[in-house]
């Protein structure tokens, strides 16, 4: 059965629930970043994914993509699977600004994070919300 | 028309071409490394392919990932679009493994890349066309 990582929990608040995937905000003001973690056990690599799920997991990441693009208008998006400290399958989405903290680096691993205050979360998890259609849990 | 950035083409080897995407050796024997870029001029996002584009690069990366899990059988595989220094849209394909020299950090920006010698990378080249069904271009 599907559970989220200990520490994805930790680090991220919910959005909600796509078809496939979990949308989860990590708590890092620093950038806005959505993790999409499609709710199937057991997994850790794209390649783990049926081949159905591994579609529907190339369209919501496109529709995270388009979503973040219009409501953040970063100058580039980075997505990313990487997953070499916390196994379970998840992929990153983050919107990056040429003046941001870390650019142009990526960001895993550079700078610890700085969370968001309660009203600036709730504000990126309403406007997420409503851009993905998706409804409070 | 489609040309391929420079910076791209100094840093890697090209080892063919799939249906939409170069596909590319990086010039760095730390990690197996594999950079797809679509054949489409002026593209800097997945957003910005067309929807059957975007639909062919993932069945072409999910291609990339399976062989590089075979011949290579990495710890984990790392997938990203990050492209913040060479705006052409190009995805990344590293094969990672717990001992490697940056592990379990990502790739980008850590360590300047160690070159493969002539024979390593011949060696590499041939492995990927015949796992992927390239002829030499």
């Amino acid at each position: 059965m599907f559970k989220l990582a200990e520490q994805l929990e930790k680090d991220t608040a919910l959005v909600g629930e796509l078809s496939l995937c979990q949308v989860l905000l990590m708590n890092d003001a620093q950038y806005p970043w959505v993790i999409l973690v499609p709710k199937r056990a057991d997994k850790v690599e794209l390649l783990d994914l049926s081949d159905e799920d591994y579609l529907q997991y190339c369209l919501e990441s496109k529709q995270v993509c388009r979503v973040m693009q219009t409501i953040y208008q970063p100058d580039k998006l980075n997505v990313a699977a990487i997953g070499n400290v916390v196994s379970q399958l998840h992929i990153h989405h983050v919107a990056r600004y040429n003046k941001d903290a870390t650019w142009p680096a990526p960001v895993w691993g550079k700078l610890p994070p700085k969370a968001y205050s309660d009203s600036e979360q709730q504000e990126h998890l309403v406007k997420l919300r409503q851009a993905l259609n998706i409804k409070e849990a």
